[in-house]
Formats: C-alpha cells, sequence, structure tokens
C-alpha cells in the first residue's frame, strides 16, 4: 500500500503545451503497472493538444473552470465535481477559460503513461 | 465523451458492508469497458470488507477522516486529498474512524467491476 499526496510529486512539463503540467501521482513508481493516476494544472488560456489515442481518459475536474471539446468541436464546461469519460480514439482537447488554475486528475490504462526511456 | 455529476448517479447498497454505499460514476454504461471509476461513502463506524483480490485500487480521498489499513494490520491515516495504490493480491480494507461521512473515489480495471447479471 503506497499513500501518496499530489503536492509531494514533481510537475513535469508538457511538451508542446506551454502553462500545463502533468504530475504522476500514481503510476509504475509506486507499483501502479496496469494503471496511471496523473494530475494536471492548466494555466489561464492554456490547453492540452488536440489528438486521438488508442486508449481512454477518466477525468475528475479537481480545481477552476475550463471546457472539455468533443470530436464535432462542442465545448462542454467543466467545473470541480464533474467526471469525463473519453472514449479511446475520440477526438478531444481540454482548455482553461478562465482567469485562474484549471486542475483535474486523468486516469488512463498504463499505455497511456509509457515509462520514461 | 461523457460528462457526469457524482450526484446524478444512483447509491447502491454494498452487501455485507452496512453503512457502505458504492456508486458506479463512469463504468461501463457511459462505455467505459477497461477501467471503472466508483465513489465510496461510509457512514461514521463503517467499514470495507478485508479482504484481497486479483485487481489494484487507485482511491483519492474525497471527504471525512478514515484509515486504509494495510496487509500487516497497520491503520494508515486518511484525509482528503490523499491518494492510494492497493496492489493486486494485497489484503486491505478502509474504515471511517471519524463521526462524519468518509468518502474516496476508488479506480479499479473493469474485472473488478463485473457487469450486473
Amino acid at each position: 500500500m503506497v499513500v501518496r499526496r499530489m503536492e509531494g510529486t514533481v510537475p513535469q512539463e508538457v511538451a508542446g503545451c506551454p502553462g500545463v503540467t502533468k504530475r504522476v501521482v500514481l503510476g509504475r513508481a509506486e507499483g501502479s503497472e496496469e494503471i496511471a493516476l496523473r494530475y494536471f494544472a492548466l494555466a489561464p488560456g492554456a490547453e492540452t493538444p488536440r489528438h486521438a489515442h488508442d486508449f481512454p481518459h477518466l477525468v475528475k475536474v479537481e480545481v477552476g473552470r475550463g471546457v472539455a471539446v468533443d470530436e464535432d468541436g462542442h465545448e462542454v464546461l467543466l467545473s470541480p465535481g464533474d467526471y469525463v469519460y473519453v472514449a479511446s480514439n475520440e477526438l478531444h482537447n481540454f482548455k482553461n477559460t478562465g482567469d485562474t488554475p484549471f486542475e483535474f486528475i486523468c486516469i488512463v490504462p498504463a499505455r497511456g503513461e509509457p515509462p520514461v526511456a
């Protein structure tokens, strides 16, 4: 059994996404080889890449206001306590549309959080 | 893409665990066939079964105070913002040791949340 606080993890910059940091809170380093739980923080105006990939996301919004942009380009407003499921191969991205940080946890199968080379 | 609120889900009693309810927030009904995100609420004094199983738990404490009991019987104090990883086949349980509700999300691979027969 491993217990962690988000604040005790190291924020990593996300390549190509200025203003976005990622923390792996529960992952391989904690022994979690099947599922990874990451914590993302988006500065005002920041966004994650618009992309699709062969694994799902399970998201819970923690702090701030933002949007998830679905496959059709529709923006879904998000606030703390919202849970979002993004299917494998579904085009998506997340944006901070507010003027304070927008933060969420994002759970993926391990193939979505590969080991650092 | 599916967006849910915990409050919009149906609390289910957990057999053999008085005072414990479970809500499947993101699961098969939302299209999530690989990973399930459940929300547990334990009334004061309530606890989950002491057991082990062939899948991991990734937990985040949301509300209240409680403990996770590890394989050796040690109690680890938990409060909101704590993340817990319980490995496959590790003996464990969770207890509400406070006098208010103790609530956490618990993420499992789909085999840990089988379809209702």
